[in-house]
């Protein structure tokens, strides 16, 4: 079958032929309809993330697919039923407490493989394999968008998180802001226009461009941080209760502090590498304390957390959803879906048509 | 009546005569038994934290009080009843959601008063008038002892917020640290030592120092930063699951992240200064997104967090908490209780012995 890997050594994806998985007992085989591309991809091929399957010269890539079963083999999955794979998996196969926990997105490093990621082959293959509790049913209706899944459930799982930081006391939170407008910022946005009265979105474009359109469209401000840097968001707008950091970008995370409300809370995305720089600590701290103000990390998502964002990609306008899809292409020309320019914002890779 | 104030312009304790205050609708009139000093009285002398009353020229200390009800007025509270006083009060006594929702230590700038810190006359007099509801009555045996009710009223706030920041998934925390040990250090130390398997405490001093004596007598581990700076604790020692920062020193705030292990939790309750130093902000963002930690600031407390502080000085064994108190001066003699060396744990200022 066809598959797009990365070759140690090489730090761009390249076309290969596999042997079609054979599916293990508890797996289904599933045929892979889109593969997403995303940043953590792109520091994958870089290098700055992740690592190869031990003992193979490659890493299949993609870890946002969505698929269809092709063969249940006795999981009792459906034929031809749509379903968007986990990320996370036992490391060789292993189970430890978080995974019996239903909680892989909360292990620590090296009790957990990523696939398409460290340790175990990604989804960008015509076909896969995947035990089925770690396969999430959706309607055939999203299967064009179910690529949107897997970003989303990071999402549901920084959001119950951030409820869970503020629930000892009475929290009403009003306004909220995303940092970053790539696909997952804007995805995120968009469920924040769900649950918040006021959203903002945080950019660093000029228009007319397709991040700051979709900004307008789901009623959201958008914030150039050329002209609005992210601490003196307070004094331009308002404090934000939440805080999305999508960005990477290691100065917006002490940031984050400082454009809070009080008692807000800041949800950080981002994987950046090292980087020194100066802050005022003394006044970050001083500010996070007098107000009350949590700043967690977030990565991954549990099994829950997937369910979750298959109902707001079901919820969510299919205008909008395909206002995100910038490129697709067929693995045999991948090129176009992992460029990174203004005009991208999701790039899909196509086996099938869903 | 005698009281110990601050006069705008100085930054020096002095002893004045005041009218005794008279009770209000709503108020009892309390005798003061004995005011603790903290850093936050430290601060209000120097003038980094907090302000006079309002067309006053002087500011009554103290906010870590005990006393016993001289008159009920009406209030329901009984003659005779010690009672701990709170800290935060409604500004010029007009109410706000914070006080309607009985979380006051929720309220931002200017939505607050704090006797002895700002806006309102402190408790180091020989009477004090308190609404009611804020004064949270406790046994007689502890009234040698009240005064520690306010400090552990921080800690029991921290600590429930702590939890509910993890309680989006399972967390089963065996580690804390305590960094700072001053006071409110040591007292939070022991209450870490009643939930935690193994708990450390981080100071820079030499033995013998009756601070290290007090972590010895605990059963918890003395870290000198001097040989262990805290980004090594991991290393030297575990990383920690709860971090509670005591020390006001802002680089503890941030190397907090380094010394949590993955999922772990650092409380801030320090209030540093403007001061600008230089930090891996990268690797920082990276590890605290990665291994899910979180870091949250915690001012003040609620009216429940004082009872359930009532409840761990009962709980608290007399020797240890006699072991805290180093200073008992009377109010015409207040320099020993506000001198701020290596022999001093806490100072209290009696004006009538429990």
């Amino acid at each position: 079958m066809k598959a797009v890997a990365i070759r140690r050594g090489s730090d761009e994806p390249e076309l290969i032929e596999k042997p079609r998985p054979e599916p293990k007992h508890g797996e289904a085989l599933v045929r892979t309809l889109r593969v997403g591309v995303d940043g953590t991809d792109h520091e994958v091929l870089s290098g700055s993330h992740g690592g190869f399957p031990e003992g193979e010269d490659h890493m299949v890539m993609g870890h946002e697919a969505v698929g269809v079963v092709e063969d249940p083999n006795g999981t009792g999955l459906d034929e031809g039923q749509y379903v968007v794979p986990t990320v996370r998996r036992k490391p060789n196969g292993e189970t430890n407490e978080y995974f019996r926990r239903n909680e892989p997105d909360m292990a620590p490093d090296g009790e957990y493989f990523e696939r398409g990621i460290v340790g175990e082959h990604g989804y960008m293959s015509e076909y896969f394999t995947s035990p089925a509790d770690f396969l999430i049913p959706i309607e055939a209706e999203i299967a064009p968008y179910g690529i949107f899944v897997e970003p989303l459930s990071n999402t549901e799982k920084a959001l119950e998180h951030a409820r869970a930081t503020r629930s000892a006391f009475d929290w009403y939170p009003e306004s909220a802001a995303v940092l970053g407008n790539g696909p997952l910022g804007l995805l995120t946005l968009w469920q924040l226009t769900q649950e918040f009265d006021r959203t903002y979105c945080l950019g660093r474009r000029d228009r007319p461009d397709p991040t700051i359109e979709f900004i307008d469209e789901v009623g959201a401000t958008y914030i150039d941080s050329r002209e609005t840097p992210v601490d003196e968001i307070p004094d331009e707008h308002e404090g934000m209760d939440f805080i999305y950091e999508a960005t990477g970008y290691a100065p917006h995370a002490f940031e984050t502090v400082q454009a809070l409300a009080p008692n807000g809370v800041g949800a950080l995305l981002g994987i950046p590498g090292s980087w020194d720089f100066e802050i005022d600590g003394g006044s970050l701290h001083n500010d996070i304390v007098l107000h009350n103000k949590c700043l967690f990390g977030s990565v991954n998502a549990g099994i829950r957390h997937f369910a979750e964002g298959a109902a707001v990609v079901e919820a969510m306008p299919d205008d909008l959803l395909d206002h995100l899809v910038t490129t697709v292409t067929d693995p045999e020309n991948v090129e176009p879906a992992f460029e990174d320019g203004d005009d991208q914002i999701k790039a899909i890779v196509e086996f099938e048509s869903p």
